[in-house]
């Protein structure tokens, strides 16, 4: 994919993900100019400063009014409140995009909101990102070869669809096309059941109050790499549990009715324990193909 | 440490472990002769081609009878079970010991059988092994710089703990002295806890029945990391679960307790759920220093 895909683009929220949008806008020439909208000035002035935005405005009204293209990348709840007022603010025939790693709230948000208006609206999720907070982290690199999901609903207008899965291939994205509850349940699954799991693990292990010394003299790669991910920003994680409540719920009753059966064929059911080891094994010796 | 610590040492079990500590034992010249003892004649046979071994037999009583150390290196289970004749069976005066990954029950039994004998018992958990199994993987390094345990109780012999510890620290492990039932709370937290619940959330991901080439697609370190350890023997860990049910049964309670927290949290408490989150980050980043 190459030449200019759109004129104008605005990018709501300069941080990781909207600095390395803009950086990989400009250094793959995919677009004409790019502006910056955020909160704070100084963090503008360095995504201008690094190249990532050619103007720069802590004015959401004026810094979209001519966009053709315009990607939300602030945090879940932010993305779903700014919704109305980017909408209305939007020129006719604009698209808009977002990067929030839950979907069913947003895009019922946003497919309301843009029914009503000339601008057209298109959930998205590229599954790229670090630990890393801030613009100052950015690379244009950040989302090729990762997966971007792209949802898609009775309502979603499908030129507008083509034009966002457009922009993620562009960068070197591999497309999943999703329904957002679809989204919602594999990202439970996949990334946020995990990710409590983890925290429930290591605040377990910290109740028993054991000398820490001597734990860590004794941990190895078990303790290592289930509680590896029990950390980060707690705000994006409160964040995505409240919006995606209802499918880690359903995630977290699997999970504890798998759980049990382990506990209770470990204490009473050979047999039964080997298949439920055995199973665990060989479904997730395909993830190391 | 150098020089000989034990004449003749009886090593029964010769899988990875066992033939490790052979071969350690003889690299490092910590004692005069080492006999190998197992069901399978092949097995032994390229155990004495690998030099670990001097003599090789399937004859438990002849293959200790004139051993001052003899180390039980099989499945936890099976050490319970053969102590009772490896005591009746071994010299006055002979050290015994072990490598299981539970020690309760086995010391109990080691210490009950040897107080009516002339034969000391002290239990170890030497915290080494790869995901290998058998001799054909044995290393005389793989001790080297990890940690063992070795247990003492009201009934142990002073004496012949002193010089279970001796052997560890010849093969340069750093050795933890602890209750048997404490080392098994500590096994059960950093070890036992983790793996069964890493093997529940396999199996949880599983039971969704979502199309594997999709989440395979959309994983990231959070499913990599909590599912790795979900494989690997799942005989010993039927052992090492129905060995260790109490301990184990009070950390799953705990752990319940945690995820349930969380959970809660994240669907009406935001304060409470940062409280959680930035108490496992705190807990977890001091094993990463």
């Amino acid at each position: 994919m190459s030449g200019t895909l759109f004129n104008n683009v605005a990018v709501i929220g300069v941080g990781l993900l909207g600095g390395s949008l803009a950086l990989a806008l400009k250094e793959k020439k995919l677009c004409g100019r790019v502006t910056g909208i955020g909160r704070s000035q100084t963090r503008l002035d360095e995504a201008k400063r690094m190249g990532a935005i050619d103007k720069a405005t802590t004015r959401l009204s004026s810094g979209i009014a001519d966009a053709d293209l315009i990607v939300i990348c602030t945090p879940v709840q932010h993305i779903i409140s700014v919704l109305p007022d980017v909408v209305r603010h939007a020129r006719a025939g604009a698209l808009i995009t977002e990067v929030g790693s839950t979907k069913t709230g947003i895009v019922r948000t946003g497919e309301a909101v843009a029914a009503r208006s000339r601008a057209f609206f298109v959930g998205s999720h590229p599954m790229a990102g670090t630990e890393k907070i801030g613009v100052q982290y950015a690379q244009p690199d950040l989302f090729k070869g990762a997966n971007c999901f792209v949802t898609k609903t009775p309502a979603t207008n499908m030129s507008a669809f083509v034009r966002v899965c457009d922009l993620w291939r562009a960068l070197d994205m591999r497309i999943v096309i999703s329904r957002p509850e679809r989204h919602d349940r594999l990202v439970a699954l996949v990334s946020h059941l995990p990710h409590l799991v983890s925290v429930a693990l290591v605040n377990a292990i910290d109740g028993f109050q054991e000398d820490k010394n001597l734990i860590k003299g004794i941990i190895g790669n078990g303790f290592r790499d289930t509680t590896r991910i029990a950390h980060g920003n707690a705000a994006m994680w409160e964040e995505i549990s409240a919006e995606n409540t209802d499918e880690i719920g359903a995630t977290h009753a699997a999970f504890n009715k798998a759980l049990e059966e382990i506990m209770t064929a470990a204490s009473s059911d050979k047999r039964k324990l080997k298949t439920l080891f055995e199973a665990a094994s060989n479904y997730r010796e395909f993830f190391d193909e």
